[in-house]
């Protein structure tokens, strides 16, 4: 028992240096004092080497910083809070392609231009997101107004009718459904429905609905989480239906950790915990070099991305807080030694003491590949989330200890 | 003079043996008897993975196939012919999207139902290649008029009106003009015009314009070939601005040194050798591990692509092209080194022994990192395109020793 809060303790520790360290980043090299929100585009010392705006890291900073001037007292800065306002204020009006329509941009010039489109929903999605908690910590409604809006607009685009998403009819194209639809909008519900009864009982049965397209991503008898299924949940043909990405399922599977707890069911968590945690840590771990590829092939064929077994660094945040949760809710001590092993290989390899935050690339055998800081896909976002969530978690299982 | 000969005399034996091995490979596992076409994603081994058909390849291999069954003695089979229009049939039958709109798809279905549209001309221009050939080596016009109407659709996409393609007219997009397209122009220039008077004579403002244009894109006072300039001629901001693909530039170097050749201007090939061979080549080379960069930072920063360190097997069968023809041009035993070197590299690194074919993509090391023969964009082009010129020009080389 010594010895384990004694482990716990430590990880705190680090865990809570290193959220420091990554927030002060973010801080001092991201803010666009010109035009508002944030550069993303930052080399390994934090220098900005592209200004192009990335819609989807715009939100998702704007999220983060609300999070932590939320949940945080030391975070709880009027310097966090007037940067998630003026990175908010730049997505109001500048994220949508053709205002009042919903449609929003992929990336933007630095003062706002729309550069490229995404026909999906992500962007919306991550909008959602930050104006959401743009009205929790402020109170204000029309960002509250916005996100509701929005998450109507994306229900209507997945359940409804996908045309306004703009993807062309071509008889070839199967009706695939990516895992990342469904885990989006479950991880929308969680997020709209925190604290809130009306909107929680709103988006109950999207959550439902949720969570069993999900789980039609198990397929094989139960040995695989499939990246892409049909519709109705069958297996793909080719390459499409057999991809495979561990860190995905993983994220997927806390999202549904955090759903099983909110309805209260051990049989949905016991499941959760071994298929979409157990299931693609055990296939998706190097055994040779340790880290998580980043895609895999069913059938284990090579798969035909270049990048597959490269080392991401939002796989490991993922699973990083997939195991402590999945320990957290189940007591299960394999899943804390899980993240265990995760977090030290994660702390050892994509730490970079020097200029701080992580890097966030390398190659199979560890070395890193890429040395920015931040790019077109990645931002303030899988790095601090773990880190607060892991604080969070590790701080609630130190208090609980006898 | 007799170790000039021998050392060019086993290089040709070794290209020559090993064109024979590729092109078995291809005939042997890529053909579909059931709907013609051919099979691109083939495993190491040569199995196939996914049955998609990817219409760049699908084209390139029709062009291959009759490039060899035209030029080769020994590929004057009625084999290869066979399966050259079976995949032309089937380029005729189901690359169009809504015929009689020339727009290409970029993948189809095994049966050839369209999966994905690239809003870029370059279906359309291995489709007019494709067609070309084929006329050349049946005769039969249907090809050839195939072939110079989407030429001229092409031509009317990229110097008139490219709303055809389907891009959206966005206020932030940069008006930038990829190397890519001046480039598949004026290799469809140099293919049409060939022993052609007629279509030379159409085409040769045309030709001229397109190396205008691609000479636009060395910038900084002749130091860089930048992937992407403006289209009068300016670097662009940020990554997309600083973004280089050595490769690329040296594959457009031998595009032009055919342009030179056959404008006979001496100057403007010392110019292309300058620029196109020597510059890529030397900013690209990797010091340390030998072989070609995929993408650098005219900056010299890191890339945000997370494969710009990979060496693959296209940019060094392009090289290979590019230095036996300067050589073969202008005479400089510099260039003919810089072939063995090239060359040494990519026999040693790429070629599979065991299956044939060549590894399509290694790591930053040399090893391996993906085992597949074919996939979304390698298919029967690059290398025996590489092999069968470098054997026709060590032939030419030899036969010119006194």
């Amino acid at each position: 028992m010594e010895k384990e809060r004694e482990t716990l303790r430590v990880w705190k520790e680090r865990v809570e240096q290193e959220l420091d360290g990554v927030v002060a980043f973010w801080m001092k090299h991201s803010r666009d004092q010109e035009h508002g929100g944030f550069f993303t585009c930052l080399g390994r010392s934090g220098k900005v080497y592209d200004k192009l705006k990335y819609v989807w890291l715009q939100a998702r900073q704007v999220w983060m910083y609300c999070r932590l001037y939320r949940n945080f007292q030391r975070f709880h800065q009027s310097e966090i809070l007037e940067s998630a306002k003026a990175g908010g204020e730049f997505l109001l009006r500048y994220a949508r392609v053709a205002p009042p329509g919903k449609k929003c941009a992929f990336v933007l010039t630095q003062d706002g231009r729309p550069v490229k489109v995404q026909r999906t929903i992500f962007s919306e999605c991550f909008y959602t997101m930050a104006m959401n908690e743009l009205w929790r910590v402020t109170g204000e409604v029309h960002y509250q107004r916005e996100a509701v809006e929005m998450m109507d607009q994306i229900v209507h685009w997945v359940q409804k009718d996908p045309s306004g998403l703009g993807r062309p009819q071509l008889s070839g194209t199967p009706a695939a459904e990516p895992l990342a639809v469904p885990m989006m909008l479950l991880n929308l519900v969680e997020q709209l429905g925190e604290a809130d009864e009306e909107l929680a009982g709103k988006y109950e049965e999207l959550g439902d609905w949720c969570t069993q397209r999900i789980l039609q991503h198990v397929q094989r008898d139960g040995q695989v989480v499939l990246e892409n299924v049909s519709e109705d949940g069958k297996e793909l043909s080719g390459c499409l239906g057999r991809h495979q990405n561990p860190g995905h399922a993983l994220e997927a599977g806390w999202f549904l950790l955090c759903h099983a707890r909110r309805k209260g069911d051990p049989k949905l968590r016991a499941h959760i915990i071994d298929k979409f945690l157990l299931l693609p840590f055990h296939s998706g771990w190097d055994p040779e070099h340790g880290g998580l590829f980043y895609f895999q092939d069913a059938d284990d064929l090579c798969p035909a991305q270049l990048e597959w077994d490269m080392k991401l660094w939002w796989p490991h945040s993922e699973a990083m807080i997939a195991f402590l949760m999945g320990y957290s809710d189940s007591g299960d001590p394999a899943l804390l030694h899980l993240f265990y092993q995760v977090a030290e290989y994660t702390f050892r390899q994509f730490r970079d003491p020097e200029y701080g935050e992580w890097f966030g690339y390398l190659n199979r055998e560890g070395k890193v590949a890429l040395t920015i800081k931040g790019g077109p896909f990645k931002g303030c976002f899988h790095v601090p989330r773990c880190l607060a969530m892991c604080e969070e978690m590790l701080d609630a299982l130190l208090s609980r200890l006898p």
